[in-house]
């Protein structure tokens, strides 16, 4: 079988050319005669090939020089309890935690074992998730240690289109899903971090992009656990996930080549457009999100017909579209299309979802 | 140029047909038409990987099945800190670390973070970490809440061949540098952990190996650090990382094929006694090591003539033999043979000894 088209929330889809040029390089790695996979992360080889993807998230993001590059473990989860970990002086401390889904009130609940002082500035659970906070909602604590928000919610399918102003108070995002999907103002965030396996690479590393102020204010921390012993030791006080952020590397690139982070947000918005205007369009399809608050990234819809979901599903996976089964809590159908889908693949979808309804409508 | 011997202490070589296998899977893993790289890890083939893994673990190693299989992620460096987490109770408590080295020292150092009771029943580091405490040197606390020591030492070149006896107390073990390649009674240990990137895979999974009865002694903990939240989730409590673990899988399954740990504890065995007794018949090189504590893994050698050891390197380079460069802490050389390190790697190695002294001698 070819390559299909892969929907998948993630892990998810990578650029062909990233996954041909591991492939072609997995025994010899440009003339070194071993693996990227067998090197010493002490090699030169390897040194570059990570201050590498380093200076290219510097490059492509225009990551300010006060801020340090982390290339952790453990995924955004890990990050849920690190950052209240490194962030918090103080057992009863205001942490903000504006909830715009599962995973803004995952970081939230780990928040809660370094506090006492875990709020909610705003939260769009009544509607079920359907809708990001406006700006004049967002009741903020004015001394809050930081705000924490998810830039994009991957299983509700909605977006932040505008950076919450948080005043002194450090912003501090979970991109995961939406990183390097169209320009950010990193300097308007304390600290971001990313799970790579949605827009960066694969799954096993996280990119931390933190501000330096806020390094070294809690003692005490386990080793891998502290930014500030991360970032002395330039995320090799232990042994890196070394193939991980080879590949994160290549899709770096891969990025770049595309014309940087500016062209590729301008085709993530032709492909959000051209799905969710065939949705609206069809009287077949549903989207249950506020227009205003629509993913480009992750586009949840179900048919009016919910009976003939499963039906759907099968069909689409015979016709090489895949990984379309919506989360549970949202039933029906998500699509993910990150960075790496190509036009072409929502294209597909939409012929097949203009197919279906012709069959079934 | 074609592929070397690359003598790594970790990252480290892999068998050459796990790369093949990885390389001609990158771009279509078996008909999905997609990467292992990009595949859901909810995915029904990414399950049989990660199952398969986990079912190969306990096979090879005849894990008993009051004991859980976890992957997770932070190397052996987050399980310094895990370590004591999860197995301490009160901030007195005594653990009990053997000290063997770097690693164990690390390890130690984490545990005071969580204890004002870290013990060391037994210390080689008066000798340079050179040798192995024997089991009548251990100063074991009765009461302590485990006992920690560190299988092999990849930097000092050491190896237990005999394994603790801790009465009723767990004995906990860094097994990072030798798992897999002997056989090792599992059912003596309370909990076992290994970076992978040295006889298991690549780097960025570590394999814990946990007998039940330790699960859940302490509560509060951030969710990716409790040890019983990962059991719970089966490893997938958040994305674990997918490709390492598929690629852990190739090597078992490799391991397996070789005719299992008994075999490659064979084929070790022949490995490290011909590059030991070259050394120590050459009158040229030296290994600080005491004999009954030499690992078969990692072997440090000195040159007699000490300032000979930048032409030695360089030579060796020349001749398709890399890595070989000592840690600071020893000097000199360390070759490190682990299980995918072929005989006829140990070999040139060997052979290549015996020119330069023929030449330097």
């Amino acid at each position: 079988m070819g390559r299909i088209h892969n929907f998948s929330a993630g892990p998810a889809v990578l650029p062909q050319e990233v996954l041909e040029q591991a492939r072609d390089e997995m025994l010899d790695y440009r003339g070194s005669g071993m693996s990227v996979m067998e090197m010493s992360h002490r090699s030169k080889e390897y040194l570059a090939i990570i201050e590498g993807a380093e200076q290219l998230v510097r490059e492509l993001m225009g990551v300010p020089a006060n801020y340090k590059i982390l290339f952790q473990q453990g995924g955004a989860t890990l990050q849920f309890a690190m950052v209240p970990m490194n962030l918090l002086t103080r057992p009863d401390q205001i942490a903000d935690y504006i909830l715009t889904g599962s995973w803004s009130k995952k970081a939230a609940k780990e928040a809660k074992l370094f506090t006492s002082g875990v709020r909610h500035p705003a939260s769009s659970e009544k509607v079920n998730f359907t809708r990001i906070p406006r700006q004049e909602e967002l009741q903020l604590t004015p001394d809050a240690a930081y705000v924490h928000m998810t830039s994009n919610n991957t299983i509700f399918g909605t977006e932040y289109f505008y950076t919450p102003a948080t005043g002194n108070v450090p912003l501090v995002a979970d991109m995961s899903s939406n990183i390097l999907s169209r320009p950010v103002d990193v300097s308007l965030f304390g600290l971001i971090y990313a799970g790579a396996q949605k827009n960066l690479g694969p799954s096993g590393v996280t990119l931390v992009i933190v501000r330096e102020d806020l390094l070294g204010r809690k003692g005490g921390l386990p080793s891998m656990l502290d930014y500030k012993v991360q970032v002395e030791n330039q995320s090799m006080l232990n042994t890196p996930p070394t193939y991980a952020i080879y590949i994160l590397g290549l899709v770096l690139q891969w990025v770049k080549k595309q014309g940087g982070v500016a062209a590729i947000e301008g085709r993530n918005m032709r492909k959000a457009a051209r799905l969710y205007d065939a949705i609206d369009q069809s009287g077949f399809y549903l989207c249950p999100t506020e227009k205003e608050s629509r993913s480009r990234m992750n586009v949840p819809f179900t048919l009016a017909k919910a009976e003939l979901t499963d039906t759907f599903l099968a069909e689409a996976k015979k016709a090489g579209l895949v990984s379309l089964k919506g989360h549970r809590s949202v039933g029906g159908m998500r699509a993910s299309i990150y960075n790496a889908m190509p036009e072409s693949g929502v294209d597909a979808l939409i012929a097949f979802m203009r197919d279906f309804q012709a069959r079934h409508g």
